[in-house]
């Protein structure tokens, strides 16, 4: 699209300099190179997302109550090697498209081919699925991006087992570092309240995550409203599609997420424990005011594309308006200045004294009365 | 935004003269620094309301049936000290905002941590809780300003112990005056309904002004049909539209109610006796009528919507109408006037002895077919 | 508002002479003075709607299968007396704004002061509560305005007591006319049936009436619509809207009557016979009938609506073509004259032999050409 | 309405040939005569359909697996003598408004009289009703008159006795008759079933025709949306206003069929024996099979009408952009034209050699330039 | 419809080149011919879809975990020789349209004739029943047609038996190509699965086969929303309209799809063995997947309607203003250069010295303060 195209139907910049790929990615990247997989077995390691340079990490957490081992960048060899020990363990995988890496870690430790293919296929609903010997939840974890000023979403997978979480992102990203300075720092119940405990720290802090990105979505629809009030121009409205469709794209990631939530304080999983539930039972109510502060900003981006349309329309009708009074004036008078234009020999007002006067006087009239017309209709 | 900008644009006064954070705190407040939030532990005391110079104030009602003690201003330790007592005990802390005071207070009733966070966080949706030694109630409390026009929320918290009531405000308010009222009086079941029961009156109250805020609304929606009807102007369409706003806002705080309440009746909450029950009952029911009334004056308000896009539609139509029926009739009669101008030798017309007259028959003939026209197919 | 602001925007008389307010009330009579009502101490005894002149009355049917007793205005003493007898009683009750009396009977039957305030509280929702002692019961009754061609509606507070029923009212009406004469007659098993079955059939007089509206109600629709398809004025959405209002108020009335009607007859209420019930049934039934209605018909407000966009927008497009084409057929013509109207010197047509036949055979040409053109494009 | 007035609305022949009333009978019907019918005592005879001519007809069917007699006309003595029998009967009732004689057989096979009301009141919800002695079920007969090309609705009311079917029609009507052919015949189970099974083979038969009205509907829709598609004309809209009118209409008729045939099948219905639910299971599944297409047929009504609102839109947007070239094309040279038509003593460009081939050169490259702009702008 | 006519209304081509009919396949079909059906007693063998020149035919694969055969073509008695073998059999049975073949191997395996005539009702809803010895599916298999790019639907019946599984198609497809490959290789569980994990293995093939749809449905949605940003022309609407269409039809075939896994996998189907139930899971978590990117979809199609309405009516506001600047410029110029174009006698402009710069002056001067207005309005 060149530059030209661009100014005339003056679409907003930010609309266009991205690919719009991206913005659909949370609905389309589910079905990428679906075509290429239809028919497979099931179980088939194969990773859906987006392939990237970022390289295969493993970084681990050992720690009890009294102390702690933090450890980056190991091999899957010294990963095995520190399963066996009396501790908790927290294992942050970065870079699942590595799936060769991926497979063997989830061979080890016995998670099952059709929740590993879970864990790859990076565009799924939220979940929560429960095994013999682990829990396995799939989260989206969505982000602002302050730069290009749109919401990013990531699929975040984690294993809780007997002692022991494993999370699964597919990008490098610094939002569980709050855990991370916690654990490290030892205070609270964050080390000694079990592995469950943990899995609720992390989940909570994707949550809260939420809460972050709901902020500015709330500061870009009041900018938006400003302007909508303001001028009701026609960039207004593509900016306000975009939100639309932005907030589709949060809608799919927040909605599924009560369920998940929901079944694990409720239901009866044995891998957690019963002072962990009314944590849990916290990140609930903060899901349930996060689907409800999306279904509100869902209700005022409607309102606004009312509002929108009332401005536009308002709008035509003064442009009409405009061009009707005048055309009301200005027609007759035109019309009488033709009539005096014309070539007929005896027209006796030509020759009279006061002609000129008497023409003057009858467009003065004329339009007076015109105007007085629409000031009793009240249109000026 | 200049006054000619708002000029142009014609936006209501009222609109602009607030500043629109305040019309969306209801939503976005929940979001207010929370990336500051992001991450913390849970539990930890954050107030999230607009930090204000109120100060933090106790004032206590200490009763029996037979006789009773209010105490206004007292400090911490006063009222450590009021909590051995025999009586019936109703604690109101105003100005949450003072997060130690507060924080305090929380830790000497043993009330969780999360409870405490619950408490401070101000726009949270309504909620009803029950801990093993309490439970905990929080609601929206709507008032109309009168002289902004506009309705304010503020959260109000319930802790319901033993023989105890705490209630937390976020600023100094009279809603509950006329409950004072009632317990210095002493008359009615106030004084010897119990602990339960005094929750039952002030949670009345709120639902209560309810209905005042919701008789306002009312008023303003008559008002504005009534200006929709006779004019159809700009600016009732952004104060319908400021309606839509604030009946979003409404709408999040009434509806939740409804499950509190719920719960507080029908659910095996020790605290609360079975002869409280009849009257929570009733609550209930006023909060089914509040949701109910909500409803239907958001079906009013979609309603006005389409009246207004109708009247608009209606008056581009008339315009046009009016338009077109103008150039009509002069279109062909300027035509007349424009060949008559032409400077040919031999135009015979010209040159007849009734020239003059001829031409103005046509005019007028022309004109009366062309109105006539327009009779018929009942344009004028 | 004066006569000419109307005239100018056409409002249709119907809807401005009646005030505003009483097509509200059903919504807004509920909050009615509910600033005043905020913080009372519940049971208070407060008349919510608008007082009128009508007098207190008390009128009686004292009856058993073989004979019954009539009595008109009897004060209350006399009904006091009556009440220890062994028939079956039905007291009736008119003008239920004279407070005290109200108070009084109720306090003679043992009836709650809630009850009695919802009694006294007009605009409720119909609503059905068991007491220990009595069953209440309050439904709206609708009742068409001839004269003024709209829908009214009214509370009808019912309590049944063992072998009595008493029937709370707003105003005198007839409505319940039909069930005395059944008394008087004798006939059927409305003597015979018990309290519960002349409870039965009250309501089904009620529910009986809602038909007789709704009947009423589809005779202006169809009238509407049939104004709709015949010119699509402005004041037929004016109309349109209204009835959308008075929907909008009948179906408040309508659809909890399914919640209490339903309630009266599959719980296990003890006041109820089982040999009534089958009766109940078929009173449910009708309102079921009345819902489904109701909504068929929103749904055909719903289709009006867009067929009245549709023919003003037909409309529009109707008048900008005619513009559009009287101007595109004079436009060029006006130009060719103006053309010839000019004073060069040197204008070789105006020396012509036939100058001014050639003029008239280019206007005719050019005109004839664009009329053409319009033709070929199916404009004309 | 006169001829010429339906000319200007341009409104479609059918849609103003036949009365609106029976549209929309569906929905008025149930409440014609309801002021006449308000407050009488329940259970009693009163028809309320459109009374017609049809006479009262008895038909018989009384057949076992190896014979069988057929009667038509009878009395209702014959019909009485009949019913000793150890056969299975089929008896078929024609003209429901010959009240008295209905009676007569309802009270004969002692049917209660609020089933005798149901089986009166034509214009019922479908519903099902189980007494001690009988199972009584009514549903909506859809047929597609062809002529008039609409839906015509008649009730049809099944009363299930031991060995017994009765039906009562409005009207004669051949919808039956393959049944009777298949009675006739004795091939398969009709003869054997029992009479649970000839019930369920007739409820077949009424769903059968809901399929071949469905496909009808499909047709006209089909080429509606060819219509519009081509040319988008104002009496389309009025069609699909139709047509959405009727889709309501056979919408009421349907939905509730799926809640009549449900309860056929699940409850634990003594008369229908166990070998007949697997059919009856067939009739559900193809009610569900009607819902379905009902609910995507208004789904498609309601993208048409999108569709045709598009194509208005487009159309008026064409005739402006048409008026607006023209304008802007014309205008500045009738300007110019005017321009020198003046008469002043001393325009130089008059006396000009080449004065006149100067004004066309003038007119040429103003006209061209307006042409290429436009070219530019993209709108020729 | 002829070339020029669709010229004029520019419909996209592909919309047209195909016959409508199949587009509505998916709704209509099922009604396809009802009329003939209508009154047919139950079980009756009928084809519903389209009858097409493919032939009958028959393949087979009988196998264990060690060996299997294939056999293709095979007669009907082959088949039935085939199946006494204590091997696992699928028989995959292509053009079910040879109504005969299909009824004698219907016979043959002891299928009710209720379900044989729902394997032949190919617009059936998908559905899912359990008789006593074998499991009857049916499901909507879709297909994207690269070459004509519109979706095809397609009835598939699967019958599972003890060791068996029969599946039914319309067509020869290659859908089922990759479980035959698998069946070959013999790895993973496929062979030694058993029929119940067979069946599960097509049924995730046909799954799998909507996730392709759906993402060519994506490729389409993405498309057209970047045209209607560019141009937001008249055929992009249509396009729209189409795809709405076809999202009607994919929805049909992938919400009843839950309900028919769901039952496979929860309910306590015996011929389901408890090991394959976690890959029915799988199944259903697919399932789901599909039917919220169906919602999805449907949103951003909405979405994309309310925007191309919006480019539209910004199109037309930009027309419109077009005009009437370049009017209102025009139109007192034009009346002024009348005004010097009459032929009274004493106009002293006439003879003015600089009378003609005057008039330019005048000119000027209007003109500009005319454009002044504007450039202060900001329209131009």
């Amino acid at each position: 699209m060149d530059k030209i195209a661009r100014k005339i139907i003056n679409l907003p910049k930010r609309l266009l300099v991205e690919e719009p790929l991206n913005l659909y990615s949370g609905v389309r990247g589910m079905f990428r190179d679906s075509h290429k997989r239809a028919g497979l077995p099931p179980g088939q390691p194969f990773y859906t997302g987006v392939r990237t340079d970022i390289p295969f990490s493993i970084s681990v957490f050992s720690y009890s109550a009294t102390d702690i081992i933090e450890k980056e960048n190991i091999s899957i060899e010294e990963l095995k090697a520190l399963s066996d020990s009396e501790k908790y363990l927290w294992v942050n995988i970065e870079g699942i498209h590595h799936v060769d890496e991926v497979k063997s870690i989830c061979d080890f430790y016995e998670i099952h081919p059709l929740t590993m293919e879970d864990i790859l296929s990076v565009e799924q609903r939220p979940q929560i699925d429960e095994s013999e010997n682990y829990l396995f939840i799939a989260l989206k974890m969505l982000q602002f991006d302050q730069e290009n000023r749109k919401t990013l979403g990531e699929q975040v997978s984690f294993i809780l087992r007997e002692n022991m979480v494993i999370t699964f992102q597919e990008k490098k990203g610094d939002t569980f570092e709050a855990v991370r300075v916690r654990l490290r720092a030892g205070k609270g119940r964050i080390r000694n309240g079990g592995s469950d405990y943990l899995l609720y720290a992390l989940i909570d802090t994707v949550v809260d995550n939420y809460f972050v990105v709901l902020e500015k979505f709330g500061d870009e629809l009041e900018e938006i409203e400003e302007r909508i009030m303001l001028e009701g121009r026609k960039r207004d409205f593509s900016m306000l599609y975009e939100l639309k469709r932005e907030m589709i794209h949060i809608r799919r990631s927040v909605w599924p997420l009560r369920e998940v939530v929901s079944k694990l304080e409720r239901d009866d999983i044995k891998l957690v424990k019963k002072s962990t539930r009314v944590y849990i039972r916290d990140v609930y109510d903060h899901t349930i005011q996060a689907i409800d502060s999306v279904e509100t900003y869902r209700d005022f981006i409607s309102s606004l594309s009312d509002l929108y349309q009332s401005v536009i329309s308002n709008k035509l009708n003064e442009v009409m308006k405009t061009l009707t009074i005048l055309s009301a004036i200005f027609i007759p008078l035109t019309f009488i200045a033709g009539v005096y234009g014309i070539n007929f020999e005896n027209v006796p007002e030509f020759s009279w004294d006061y002609g000129y006067a008497y023409f003057w006087g009858l467009i003065i009239v004329v339009g007076g009365l015109t105007g007085l017309i629409f000031k009793i209709k009240r249109w000026i």
